[in-house]
C-alpha cells in the first residue's frame, strides 16, 4: 500500500495532493477496501522480478444507458515508478488494460489527463487514444 | 424507460448510436437494472407538474487512491427533452447533482464533453466547470 501512494506522491501534480508518510492515512486504507469490494473497480500493480511494484492503474468498468447499454471502462491513477519509466512499461500497462476492457465487454476506454502534462497527450494518441472531449473538471 | 431512451436518441451525436424503436432493447433495460442495483450510481429523471419525463442525467460515484483516497461524482448523459431547452432546467439539474456530489462526500464533480458541443462547454463552464482536462477515448 505504501509502495502505491508513493508513485501517487511522486509525481507533478500528485506531490501537493497527495501524502506518503508512514504510517499511512486511515483514508487509504479505506478507499483500498471499498476498491477492493467494488467488482466495477480493478486496481492493478506491476511487480518487477524481485517483486517491487514498479506500476500502477485503476480500471473501473461504469454502466451507462447510451450506446444501447453500454459498458465503458475509464482508466485513472496510471504512475510508473520513477526508475522505470521510458523503459516501454507504460505501454505494456495500456496494452492491458485495452485487452481487459475488451474482454470485459466495454465498447470505449476513456481517460482525462490534464491539459499540463503534454508528454502524456502524445502517448496516450500514439496509443490510440483521441482528444474527443473535453475534460471538465469542478472542486467541491 | 422508452421516455429516457428517447431524449437518449433525439440529440445530434444519439441519433447515430441509440435505437428508441419500441419495444425497447433489452440492452437498455438490462443497463437500467444494473445500474439500480449499484449503491454507486444514480439515474436521475425530471418530471414536470403533468408527470411527463422532461429531463435525465446519470451521476456515479467512483472511489480512487488519489486525492487521500477521494471519492469523484462523475456526470454522464445529461439530456433535456427538446420541448424544455432553454428554460433554465439544465442549471436546476446542475445544481442538483453538485449538491448530491457534496453531500456524498465527493471531492470533484468532472464530465466529459464532445468538443463539437460547443454550447454544452460554454454552459459547463458558466456552472463552475473548468477545461483543465483532456477528454481521451479510444472505441473498442
Amino acid at each position: 500500500m505504501k509502495h502505491i501512494v508513493d508513485m501517487l506522491a511522486d509525481d507533478t501534480l500528485g506531490r501537493t495532493r497527495e501524502d506518503s508518510r508512514f504510517p499511512i492515512l486511515v483514508s487509504y486504507m479505506d478507499a483500498f477496501e471499498n476498491i477492493n469490494l467494488d467488482p466495477n473497480q480493478e486496481l492493478m500493480v506491476v511487480e518487477n522480478i524481485k517483486g517491487e511494484i514498479i506500476g500502477t492503474m485503476q480500471l473501473s468498468f461504469i454502466q451507462y444507458l447510451t450506446y444501447q447499454g453500454g459498458i465503458r471502462a475509464q482508466l485513472e491513477a496510471v504512475r510508473i515508478h520513477k526508475n522505470q519509466r521510458r523503459t516501454g512499461l507504460g505501454t505494456e500497462m495500456l496494452k492491458w488494460a485495452t485487452a481487459r476492457a475488451k474482454e470485459k465487454g466495454a465498447h470505449v476506454l476513456q481517460l482525462t489527463t490534464n491539459k499540463k502534462r503534454s508528454d502524456a497527450v502524445r502517448f496516450y494518441e500514439k496509443m490510440g487514444f483521441s482528444c474527443s472531449h473535453e475534460g471538465m473538471k469542478m472542486h467541491l
